[in-house]
C-alpha cells in the first residue's frame, strides 16, 4: 500500500516535471527576462485585464473561482478582484504570484519549473514573497513591462490559463 | 475502509496540487476543494469536536498528547485545547493547520503528500503560514466549510487519525 | 447634520474606547460595537461601493487620489482598486484601514481620535495590523456587516468622506 | 465644534486616567510582581475558568461577547474560546492580555494605567507582544503563578470585569 502510493507519488511527479514543456510552448523562450520597465498599468486598464480572466475562468464547464491581483512594475498592488467562494488562501498567493512576476520579470511557471528538480530548492531562498506557482505573468506593452497578473484558486496550470487570457488583452 | 480512502485522497492530492493534470477533470471530484464556504462553526460545536479529538487520543494503548485548535472558514482561531504535557511546539502548528485547512480547503495531508516529492519543494512559497503537515481537515456541515481543525503533538498520521475523529462529529 | 454625526462619533468612540466609562450604558447605543457579523459582501457589490467612493474623490475641485481596499468581515481582501498617480505607501495603509474597521467593528476614526490624547497611546499595543487613522469604515446591511471599506491617499478626513460616501451605499 | 470636541477628548482622558483608582481596588498593590511561578494550569482547569468567564459575560443585561483565552506561565496558549459573534481582532487581543499577564506577572490593566501618562509612552518598546490594556489577570494557586487569562471584545474594564470572574475561581 505505501509502495503503490510511493507509485503514484513518482509518477505524478515526472508528469510534473514535464508538463510546461509538454503541453506548453517554452514560456521562457517566448519572454526574456530583460523586457525594460516602462510605466504602471493604469487602474481602469487593470479592471479590463481582470474582466477578461473573470470570463475565462467562468467559461463552461469551468467554474473556476480565483483571487485576482494585478500589480504595478515594482510589485506594488493596482487592482484585485476576489471571485466569490475563492478559497481564502488564495488571496496573499494571487498578489504573490503577481508580485513575483513584476519584479522578476517573468512568469511564476519559470520558477515552478526549476522546483520541480531537487537542484531547484534554492530558489526558496531568494526572496520570502517568492511564489513558485504558475499563475503569475508580466503585463507587457509596447515592449515594456507595465505590471503583472496573478491568479490563484484552481490548479496552478488552470490559474496560467485564465490569467494568460487577461495578460493577452494588453500588447 | 480508512486505508482505502487514505489511499485515495492521496493519489487525489498528489495529482492536483503537483498541478501534474489540470486537464484530467476526476481530480476534482475525487477531492473537491471547492466545497463553498459557510458560516463560522459555534464555539460549543467547536468544543464538542475537540471532545471527540481527546477521545481519541486518549483511547487505550494511545496516549497522544495534542493541541488542539478549530478555526472559522477564514482560519481566525475558535476553540483551542491543549492535552496537558503536550508539547510546547504543537501550539503554533495546530493552529497553522487548521488555518491552512480552512484558507485552502483541504487536508493538509495534501500538501505533506506533494512535498514528499522532490517536486513538490514549491508548495513552501506559497504561504508563509501553510503547514504541509498531516493533522488538518476541514469541517463540512450540509457541503458547505464551517471551519477547520488543526491537531499535532503526535506523529503527523496520528494526529490526522484524532483530528479525523473530530471531524466526523460534524456533518 | 454630518458635522453634529461626526461630533457623536467622536464622543462614543473616545468615551467608548478609552475605558472611561465602562459602566454608563449609553456608548453602545450611540456606536454599538458589537453590530453582528453576517456573510461576506460579494465582489461585484464591492466594485459598486469602490465606484461611489472614486465618484467622490473626483468631485471638483476635489482630485483626491485613493487607494481603496473592500475586505470581508475577518479582513481579508475582497476587492482593490488604487487611483493612478496615488502614493504607493497608501496601499498598505487602505487595507490596513479596512482591516481595522472589520476586524474591530467600528470606524477607524475612533482609534484616530483616542490617540489624539496621551491617554490613548495604548491603542498602539492592541493589534500591530490597526490603523489608527480616519478612512476604515464598517459596511452594514441589513444590522449585519458584511465587511468594510478602507481608503487612504488624501488627508485622514478626506479618505474618511470619500470612504462614507461608498459605505452609505450598503444599507 | 473641534474645541468642543478637544474638550471631550480632555475630559475623557482624565476620567480614564483616574478610573483605575478611584472605581477599583489599587491592583499593583493587591498583587505583587514578584509571585514565583508554579507548574501551568491544566487544560481541563482552564476550562473552567473560562467557563465562569463566559457566565459573568451573559450575565443580564450583559451580553458581552469575548474572546478568552488562558495561557501557561510562559505566556503559551493553555485553551482559548470565542463566543461567537465576538469581534474578530479581539482573537489577539485575548492571547496578547494574556501573555503579557503571564509573562510580566501582574494585570494588563498596570500598563493601560501606566500608559495614561506622557511618561508611560516607552512601555509600548518594552515588547512587541505587550497588551497594555485591561483584561489580563495572572492565575495565581497556592501563592503561585499557574498561568494567566486574557479577555478581549467588550469595552476594557468590561473585559477586567469578566477576566476577573475566572481569575476568582482559582486560589
Amino acid at each position: 500500500m505505501p509502495r503503490l502510493t510511493s507509485l503514484s507519488l513518482v509518477i505524478a511527479a515526472v508528469l510534473a516535471v514535464t508538463e510546461a514543456s509538454a503541453q506548453q510552448p517554452a514560456v521562457p523562450e517566448q519572454m526574456p527576462f530583460d523586457v525594460p520597465y516602462g510605466p504602471s498599468i493604469t487602474a481602469d486598464r487593470a479592471a479590463q485585464v481582470v474582466q477578461a480572466v473573470v470570463a475565462e475562468a467562468r467559461r463552461p464547464p469551468r467554474n473556476w473561482k480565483l483571487a485576482i491581483a494585478v500589480v504595478d512594475p515594482n510589485g506594488d498592488l493596482v487592482y484585485f478582484y476576489r471571485m466569490d467562494q475563492t478559497q481564502h488562501a488564495s488571496n496573499n498567493i494571487a498578489i504573490g504570484k503577481a508580485r513575483t512576476a513584476a519584479r522578476f520579470r517573468r512568469p511564476t511557471q519559470a520558477f515552478f519549473d526549476v522546483m520541480q528538480t531537487p537542484a531547484g530548492a534554492y530558489v526558496s531562498t531568494l526572496d520570502p514573497t517568492l511564489v513558485a506557482s504558475p499563475g503569475g505573468i508580466p503585463l507587457v506593452e509596447g515592449g515594456r513591462i507595465i505590471g503583472a497578473i496573478g491568479c490563484s484558486g484552481a490548479m496552478g496550470s488552470q490559474d496560467h490559463v485564465a490569467c494568460q487570457a487577461g495578460a493577452n488583452t494588453v500588447r
